[in-house]
């Protein structure tokens, strides 16, 4: 799985998106200002304008940072061409764990990102969809050759599979009683059992 | 199913909640401003206050209304005391047609529910949990009588079927390919095949 940077290791743009993720998380895209983030990055305003033209683009990036490392798990898993089981199983696997290692920036997605202008939610869209399309094909192969049932279209199933990740913010504690691994695992026999023929 | 009443069998407080769902939904909880949501109401001031004490309770209000339907349909499904496969259809068709019609109200709380107040806020938990447990019962016992199979735990089984449902409104059009009710069929059909012994 494509891990997040260490603290240690992180970049002056990625302190600053760490920064903003964890404001806007707390108190809202709308109630966080450039300085403050700017005081909790311990950057100058000058060095956030140099990556970030606005605090939208932070918005935007947070969601970016987030799917890149999705889209880059998603297409070396399905490049890995195994079994469609085992793709699936390790799509959902990696959706979970970098789902849980990232509720902040998955919640403040969620909330804020219809405040995207135009342009980035086209951008926001277009990625959206090539991530559903490429887990979509997956299922769609299998169904073609029989190993998934074709009972229920693949993007329904697909929608059902990301949709409880997507929700997982609202309910996943880091300190739960199940580890990221462990709902994992469940979310990928639940769906597997779903396709089954 | 417990449907929204009609546009002319609104009551105030009714209308007043509508007004400042499609204002919210449009602009934001924070940017929208009292007056606003008495113009787009036709109501006085006063009669807004007389109904709501703040912003939040109407915030609250949505939510309130939305969840007492959609407890008010599974009490009754769950009371009509059917097979645990017609139960969980009924139940999934439930949630899809209230979500789908009530796309706005769904987006909004999602969207802007953790800035409800604590009481709200502890209201609001205990409701859903209310509704997730209810659900998970229905499950478990047919679990425990072989009906369905106990592969996952129940309570995974139903964050799955209900986070579909929450995901709803970023990606369902009313004038999209799927109505409602063939969703509904798509996303039980999954739910029942993933329950299968």
């Amino acid at each position: 799985m494509a891990r997040k940077p260490s603290p240690e290791r992180r970049s002056t743009p990625e302190r600053i998106v760490d920064a903003a993720v964890r404001l806007f998380a707390a108190k809202g895209f709308d109630a966080t200002t450039v300085q403050e983030v700017v005081e909790a990055a311990s950057v100058t305003k000058g060095a956030l304008y140099h990556y970030f033209g606005s605090k939208d683009d932070l918005l935007y990036e947070i969601y970016r940072a987030l799917i890149e490392r999705q889209m880059a798990d998603l297409d070396r898993i399905v490049a890995a061409g195994e079994d469609a089981t085992t793709t699936v199983r390790r799509i959902v696997v990696s959706l979970v764990e970098t789902t849980a290692e990232s509720v902040d920036e998955t919640a403040v997605f969620v909330r804020e990102m219809h405040k995207l202008g135009a342009d980035r939610m086209a951008s926001f869209r277009a990625e959206r969809r090539r991530y559903h399309e490429t887990f979509r094909a997956v299922v769609e192969k299998a169904q073609a050759d029989g190993t998934f049932s074709s009972r229920v279209p693949a993007d329904t199933a697909v929608l059902i599979a990301l949709g409880v990740v997507n929700q997982l913010p609202t309910w996943y504690r880091p300190d739960g009683p199940k580890s990221p691994d462990r709902l994992a695992t469940e979310i990928a026999d639940f769906v597997l059992a779903g396709l089954r023929p």
